[in-house]
């Protein structure tokens, strides 16, 4: 029962470390790693994942909407299924950990399982998603949703910069996207979802932890925010005069961040802003600004988006400008499973690890599975929190700690 | 002697109001006024200008660098002259009053002297320059500089978005760039340079005054700031951990803003602000913004530079970010001579109306003169303070005011 323990310490980091190497050599772009969903190099790495797959005891298929599918048969005949997975899409110019360490690492430990022997009361399927990040189609989470059962068909229309539909794009990769709603799970049949990724930010690091249990996926607000103030000549207009929107958006960003700031857990970013038709010699008229806020508590997050509607209407006021922040989309914080997560926390702990639990400030495939399945998310420590970047990095010491965090794990479900 | 007292009250800012709407319709583009420096419609422009200045009594030429010079000879052979100007170029898509105003208004109060029979104990010259708005060449004052014996020979090689060199513009102009050291004036033969010209800016306006007196051309200190924080997801770094350089940018703003509102006659703008490769969901790890500082005292001026410096490096202290001023360029203050200010004060003041001096924060011709003769300037008030836009307005009544002010001043002129 004790696969990973069987194996030598650091062993199973580093096999997980030369693997995710292997895999970032399949790339769309020589030099760089750039593997679009659906694109020739997630083709090639299907394939290669998939073999991976058999070679640690799994029997594999590619799903109608490209993912792929390893299933490890359970110790007896029973329906339960424990789903393991991440995704093997990246961003463009990417790292080699961001959705591939999910993957391998649940491929590796099931084979260390495999390979002493041991078989667990229920069935493991470790699921490579292919349409994480978002690069090519405007909608994400397709294959996370489809097996949900909550897929979204509109989006088999939509089409990428090379006017390509994901209904054509699916064809060409060999999938028979008219099935795909064949691929939704049974609720009653899995025992949930778990999820190991990169952290993607700098907590664990900085508090010395290898891992941490994820307690939510943050729900987002984006939205813009226009300021209209009176554009003037920046030698001629006296400074009492003005209706600088630029001042006026400045005020307003420190509100954002203050309010951000008054609450853990909360964060607010303004990532864009833009000044049409500046110049150095005008006093600028007109501002726009992006707005991006982030809680794992939904009732948080719009209690401050409604405290940052009132800070603006107010700067606004007192500076003679008008400013609407348009929201223009929201998604509500998925929860992770209670039971999955203190399960998680219970195997890190007897590892002498503090299980620290933090919110996911970014998405993952895991939330396509709120409300539908329990589920849950186990997060590594990367360097300087830096992802989506070639210079993202996981140790394979901190990969091994999260690969027999994981075996602990499936060594403790019992099937209910 | 009272040339202009013998006019109608109102006529004369009528007819000036009228020379106006008919030069604006000499445009390089049909449909809306842009006259660049010796572009077609600056060519058409000056004989008409020039035609208007003989019909006032004068005798005109155009110079080396392409100005209209009308010559009004004194009452009897002294070497003594004052020169009247503005520019007649414009921005793209323009006004009709920026430059034009101060151009038309003296050759129409020199053609009330001349219907009137009026000589004066010195000659006047009406000078309409061509190079004031540097949309055609970068450097500017060309006319003025040369006339002003400083201008800069190297720009006569500077050439435009159309390749063509300032010296290859000067001769299809028709003129004879060589020979432009000859256009330098007699310092000791001239009077000083007096300069009528819309406000550009709300001052006025606010007062409830149709004319100023101006005191200096604020000088200039023109700068970029690159911020430099740690870009970061815009979900995963929690508030704490964040060195997001726009959050600091705000901050600086806000820190320019109230130095420069600390102090009456002093402005400081942040025209431009641009974050590279930004994105909603990221973290600004790179900001860049300019700095235009503006005051009619070159020491006040340079207190604010320092102030703000501190005050930017203390906020980059405090949020661990870098950040550095890059002094672009400096232009220091221009002042009014105070004998030829007083007049026009005078006349103003004698026409019941309160003499409010006020600085330049643009820069026009009269600049060109600071140190070499005594210069003065009238702002006539425009509505809202919008210049360089079609929309750019000054009244019939407030012109003939202005007239009659400049009229006065030239009967009160006694010379030394």
């Amino acid at each position: 029962m004790h696969a990973v323990q069987a194996v030598e310490q650091g062993t199973l980091g580093q096999a997980i470390a030369d693997r995710l190497v292997e895999l970032a050599a399949v790339s769309d772009e020589p030099g760089s790693l750039t593997r679009l969903y659906l694109g020739p190099a997630h083709r090639t790495a299907a394939d290669l994942v998939a073999k991976w797959m058999r070679e640690a005891g799994m029997t594999t298929r590619i799903d109608a909407l490209g993912s792929v599918v390893g299933r490890y048969r359970a110790r007896d005949s029973g329906p339960l299924t424990l789903i393991l997975g991440s995704h093997i899409d990246t961003v463009r110019d990417a790292g080699r950990f961001d959705g591939a360490l999910g993957v391998i690492l649940a491929i590796e430990v099931v084979k260390a399982a495999f390979k002493s022997g041991t078989r667990f009361p229920f069935a493991i399927e470790v699921v490579a998603f292919g349409d994480e990040e978002g690069v090519r189609f405007a909608s994400t989470l397709g294959g996370s949703k489809a097996l949900a059962g909550r897929f979204d068909f509109k989006s088999l229309d939509e089409t990428g910069d090379d006017g390509v539909s994901r209904r054509q794009a699916l064809k060409a990769f060999g999938t028979d996207p008219s099935r795909l709603s064949e691929e939704a799970l049974s609720p009653d049949q899995a025992l949930g979802y778990v999820e190991v990724h990169i952290e993607q930010g700098p907590v664990l690091e900085q508090e010395g932890l290898p891992v941490g249990i994820v307690t939510a996926i943050d729900g987002v607000t984006r939205g813009t925010v226009e300021v209209d103030g009176v554009a003037g000549h920046a030698g001629t207009v006296p400074m009492p005069m003005r209706k600088d929107a630029l001042a006026a958006a400045a005020e307003m960003l420190l509100a954002i961040e203050a309010r951000a700031r008054s609450q853990s857990n909360l964060v607010a970013t303004v990532g864009k802003i833009e000044v049409p038709g500046s110049a150095a010699n005008t006093i600028p008229g007109r501002v726009r600004f992006t707005l991006d806020i982030r809680s794992p508590s939904d009732q948080e997050r719009s209690n401050a988006v409604d405290d940052i509607n009132k800070a603006i209407a107010a700067i606004a006021q007192r500076r003679g400008v008008t400013a609407q922040l348009a929201v223009g989309h929201e998604v509500p914080a998925a929860l992770c499973d209670r039971r999955l997560s203190d399960q998680l926390a219970k195997v890190v702990e007897a590892m002498q690890i503090k299980p620290r639990r933090l919110p996911s400030g970014a998405g993952h495939d895991a939330m396509a599975f709120d409300k539908v399945i329990p589920f849950a998310m186990l997060f590594v420590r990367c360097r300087g929190g830096v992802s989506h970047n070639p210079a993202e990095f996981a140790s394979p010491d901190d990969i091994d700690i999260a690969a027999r965090a994981l075996s602990a794990f499936l060594d403790g479900i019992t099937s209910p």
